[in-house]
């Protein structure tokens, strides 16, 4: 089976995840710009969750770049990871709305975690179905990078409750890691 | 006439429905863990409901798979379906914010039956275009599973009546059955 | 230049047309039968334009379906028709929020007018760049249907003022006229 | 790595920034033509941003038509100018529900001077990659209209403060600048 419609599909689940966030910017009734500062706690949980939003579909775009057929499991793998994405925007709103309190901040790493195993499962279904010896499994290699975060977002948990820009300063840690695309698959595949 | 419109249409309106449902999970204005309570009904019919649109999707996917080309009574067949689809976040909504009383579940039934029925017809129109004897149409077979699922979205709407949890647990048994992909298309259409 | 990503644009908005409708069909607070009784009006307006959007999209791929080649004349000529068919929401919302009443009815038709007007600059625009003995624009013919649904939503307005139920089965009329998809396209392209 | 996801995640998170704005045009309650009125201007600013974004997939369209290939850092500057572009139904919102006020209308020229910046810097991108001497760098010239356009954005910010309409005047007039298509691009590439 082709991986067309797993393209498509998952870039207009990814596509609107990323644009109803902006719907947390709520229009304000007061026309100056006093009206916009209650608002900068919103705009920054929107930049920082449209960063990974976007982080994860330039991964998947470049996972799925080497694969060359997909399963029923492949499709559920995939499923899972668009239901854990589809979950930001609701933490991205709390966090923002609340100025970045320690609870909604822990949550929100609660979701970024799931996001990355749900990832990691998905990786792991495309090795199993692609071969431990294909071009994909070595373009994936050992993962470093997804083993550093998930180890992040499982330490940035209970360390948001201590104090949430704790939470928030690993956050932007493991996106400025991941802001760099993936060399290894590109070098692989480059003609 | 090509099915490539079709799929990105459908795919784009199912990407949309599984994302709204999302926006009944409300951002609440307290930043503790209490305040995720009364959202834990709304997150499970959200959980139920994503799941469900997956299944269409994923059946949608491999049925089309199958086709070589669509008429202008399939394309209706098929808006027909996504227009019960499309009812699934009102639905799904309602269940959640009356923690799961009887009418919204009954209701819900009635939705999850109109779709199945959809499917059905756009399964019959399919069969009917490319011959009863069509790789389609041997790869549908009889269909047990959808017979199956009306029945029990039929048997569910009265007893949701006597009690709420009895179509949901109705509703959590036919997803189940659905959960696993369709072998006899992937079987019989792979090389 | 290619058609590929004008269609796969207008499938995206049109997606989001007919999706975004639904959420006019706010969920009730209440969890019995007599609670979905106010939604009645909303439910059929949603229906109508459900129906309305779908023949759009239905035309458009038919019509899409024998185009080459495509300008920025054409692109402009894309969205125009885009633009007023995103309009179709906010009077949807109307006319089903009052019940059906004479003005938003009217206001409806405004849209349906200009929706028609727009469809059909586009199929000009398309005729200009092909040539008018080119098969797309002898597969589009004389356009009567059109024409007659024109002058049908003109004679619609004023009579929605006087009663507003006038109105609305003009629309279900011409929407009965259009339902059957376009014949004479399909039948030229046909292998 | 071809470019074929890049313009279909572009397509759809365009296609949903140009249709959520209709979302600020909210249903009256009133069945009258007066309770119009007062969306006089939220239509409008809907219109005008309706245009521009209309043009950024236009000349989205027609850059990316010219380019062959994309790496990592074009992904990026791409969901840049996708950040700046989602940006725009916020600030159509605050313009439309303010009537037209100062500091509205001054935050909507730093909002389109960020989104020509993000285009101007994608560019930049996709002629570094391409090579100074491809035929995409000399279709894209000096792009005069580009840097106009900043130009007047920039300008418009502290004018919109003197008064709101100078920044609209300037708006409207940058948008009938790009409404003509870019016959450079279109002129070089026919066959």
């Amino acid at each position: 089976m082709g991986k067309g419609r797993l393209e498509a599909f998952s870039d207009g689940v990814i596509a609107i995840i990323i644009t109803i966030m902006v719907l947390e910017l709520k229009v304000p009734h007061v026309a100056d710009w006093a009206a916009l500062q209650p608002l900068i706690p919103v705009f920054l949980s929107y930049l920082l969750s449209f960063i990974y939003v976007g982080i994860y579909w330039n991964n998947h775009h470049h996972m799925l770049h080497a694969v060359t057929r997909v399963d029923g499991r492949i499709l559920w793998a995939n499923l899972h990871l668009l239901f854990w994405l589809s979950l930001i925007p609701f933490v991205t709103g709390w966090v923002g709305e609340n100025h970045v309190a320690s609870v909604p901040v822990a949550l929100y790493g609660v979701v970024l975690l799931m996001c990355g195993l749900a990832y990691k499962l998905l990786a792991l279904a495309l090795v199993a179905h692609h071969g431990k010896d294909s071009s994909l499994a070595l373009a994936l290699g050992k993962d470093r990078k997804g083993l550093v975060s998930v180890a992040a977002y499982a330490l940035a948990i209970p360390l948001s409750m201590l104090h949430a820009w704790i939470g928030v300063a690993f956050y932007v840690g493991v996106a400025v890691l991941w802001f760099i695309p993936d060399r290894r698959i590109e070098s692989r595949l480059a003609p």
